[in-house]
């Protein structure tokens, strides 16, 4: 066991990582074997992530065996996935055997479905009935996420008795913090914490110590169960079937991991970029434009809109000039009024602070901001156009920007709403998205107030 | 104690939220009251979250004391600044003095300077000195988040010694599932898991259980502290001073919430909107106002300058009027390719995968990637456009999308790190900045090849 007197901080972490990226480019594998035996999982984990899957599989077989399955389980997904494709079956067989049930499916998720028969019979009938049950789940449920290996206790035991139980279990359970309480029918009453029982006199029931569980079904969405997870105060939540019956536990760990995930896939989509689901530096260059050109080609489709609607107005415009150089300042406040309503009650959305039924609720208020904001914006406009155009110039110009801004908060603010109710990713309704259609929108609206106003 | 046969699940919950908005819509206090003491303290956080600042003081006074604490410790602090204003001084004495030390020092950031000395004074003076300890660190650093209060071990003792150390002080710690294991000077040589001392023989010793200790630094960001407590594989980690020393421990729970309010912030950044600090719907209209308004107003101050560069090529506009229907078009995709790389880009920055030395490596990636997505929408770009208009103008069109997809990624992908580098927070250069800024250059190219290309 190493002990070391000066504990690591950020800045060796950083030079440690150093030392084996120099090590690694210069192929002299005896020095960043050096390096990398002396770097902590988390130092080693961030010196993967920064390297090319080829070199990140070369790295990663100078890891002891210990630390090499420490490392892999810290790994996002997509980076495990292309890890493997750089092993041989040997390696690749040993390390699945080794990982935690969940980490195995989630794994295999990123995998190409052929590869998890195989990967899955290598495994012992234990190990495989375990994993089995979590895979049996369906893709984004809380139940492929959580672990199917947990202790669990009785309302009628005693605290002693249950501390007894859990060592005897030790080696086998996720998580020893927090125990699921059961009845006969294995339906879970309640949850006990093991400070709890480490407070109690050992002749304690169970049911005196425990706390009403929030349990979440298997069924459940996986961010939605990973929040309710950091949200419960407890280490661990119960994970349960149709019948209320206990069938895994979530911990907070894997919680944090699965939100982290998830949250990395909100910010890219937010941003029209499909999600990499795996570190910048390492994803190759195809891989970064094929996650941004479908996006980027859809919404080009969708700028063509304001193409036809100028050429609507081309005749307006071919008579005063002078229109043609506002349209980028008016769409861009109205796409960037949008974004700000869109990234508001998209991340109320995620936090669960705002709920489907909320629609008239964030329509009004919306309505009501856009309409302060566009008062603001539509007078100072006014103002300045009028003091450096013309009046008339200015009425258009202000009260196209009372208009936009407007009607841009509202169509932000309940797009991601709607897009709940339907049952879409509200993160689909990306802020580019939002400007591409408040910008057709704006338009139509700034030629409309201009011909009234100017009576052409 | 109250057990409950069937568990809550996500709808029960829902259900029992609505029952209390409605009893408080009507003014029907008995009612809410016997709605809200059937609810988890989840359930009320999230009932509290919806509700006005007005309203939620009257369902928070009708909690008994003790659910009261709880939920009082779940909300956002910025809800929690809210709800003080509303409770009578001795309500809020008797309540702050119930926190923990780094709630204490959270709600006391979000209150104004003037009420910190006050509720001080009102506090036990060993309770005053924790709170001191907190306090005495910088705002966003972890030593303003960490728990004072821990129990920590000496290599040189058993197994069987701590654990009854541990047993005697499990009223005063935060945590007691990661202990920190100090040397005679207090300084951090590692930590024990309780799992481990729970495995071991009573007589081994923790020098023999200890594992590598990940420590932060006091004086670190926040964020990052927290980050690395949620990558670091144990459930807390300690928090050490400039000589090393223990003074404090972050527990994951803790972790978590601070990541929560960090990103948050970060959403809300990127997407042009100053940080609510609580959640939307109790935010009253005037503040979600002020949270857009500023960004608003410097973003449309710099869009005047797409004005600025259109007058100057006004007589090119003028000559061509045709050129003036593929301005949205041109510049809404470079605002969109610069989306992506700056929403990538800021996301890997805030995980950790990217650094600020890597300027350069991002700089070559996303030249790479925008020149790639350039060459793709230019030649989509030419072909439409010289099949519906002429060959000429789509020349022009091709060749802007070429430029302005490659500069457009290039400038997103960079900014965020030049932020960093700079010490700007990375989401302050943020989608409708970069938008702004892309509008204009991309402006500038556009009529510069377009007089090239047609002569004029």
């Amino acid at each position: 066991m190493n002990t070391r007197p000066i504990p690591m901080t950020a800045s060796t972490s950083s030079e440690l990582g150093d030392a084996v990226e120099r090590a690694l480019a210069r192929k002299d594998l005896p020095a960043a074997s050096t390096a990398l035996a002396e770097a902590s999982t988390r130092e080693i984990v961030h010196v993967l992530e920064r390297l090319s899957p080829r070199q990140c599989a070369i790295a990663y077989r100078l890891l002891s065996k210990q630390e090499a399955i420490e490392v892999f389980e810290a790994l996002s997904p997509g980076l495990q996935a292309d890890l493997v494709h750089g092993l041989q079956d040997a390696e690749v067989a040993a390390l699945f055997a080794d990982l935690d049930p969940d980490d195995r499916v989630w794994l295999l998720d990123e995998l190409p479905a052929a590869v998890a028969p195989r990967l899955l019979r290598g495994l012992s009938p234990h190990e495989r009935d375990l994993t089995a049950a979590v895979l049996g789940y369906r893709r984004d449920s809380i139940g492929r996420r959580m672990s199917p290996e947990f202790v669990s206790t009785h309302p009628q035991l005693t605290a002693a008795r249950t501390l007894q139980r859990m060592r005897e279990r030790l080696d086998r359970a996720e998580t020893i913090y927090t125990l699921p309480v059961t009845d006969g029918g294995l339906r879970v009453i309640g949850v006990v914490s093991l400070r709890d029982l480490l407070a109690a006199d050992s002749d304690a029931l169970v049911a005196d110590l425990m706390h009403d569980a929030h349990t979440v079904s298997a069924e459940s969405d996986a961010e939605q169960a990973a929040r309710e997870c950091t949200e419960s105060g407890f280490l661990a939540v119960p994970v349960v079937d149709s019948e209320e019956r206990l069938v895994g536990i979530l911990t907070i760990d894997d919680a944090v991991r699965i939100l982290r995930h998830e949250e990395s896939e909100d910010a890219a989509r937010q941003g029209g970029v499909e999600p990499l689901g795996r570190p910048y530096l390492s994803t190759p260059i195809r891989r970064i434009v094929r996650s941004r050109v479908v996006w980027l080609l859809v919404l080009a489709v969708g700028a063509t809109l304001t193409v036809q609607v100028l050429s609507v107005f081309e005749a307006t415009l071919e008579q005063l000039t002078v229109l043609a150089l506002f349209v980028p300042l008016l769409i861009g406040t109205g796409g960037n009024t949008g974004n700000q309503a869109a990234t508001t009650v998209t991340r109320a959305l995620a936090l669960g602070e705002v709920r489907p039924r909320d629609l008239l609720r964030v329509l009004t208020r919306e309505l009501r901001v856009g309409l302060c904001l566009g008062l603001l914006l539509g007078a100072l406009g006014f103002g300045i156009t009028a003091l450096v155009y013309d009046w008339q110039i200015g009425v258009v110009i202000g009260c196209t920007l009372l208009a936009v801004c407007t009607v841009a908060a509202t169509i932000g603010g309940i797009m991601p709403v709607v897009a709940r109710v339907i049952r879409v990713d509200p993160a689909v309704f990306s802020n580019p998205f939002i400007t591409t259609f408040v910008d057709a929108t704006g338009l139509v609206i700034y030629f409309v107030i201009a011909r009234a106003v100017l009576g052409i």
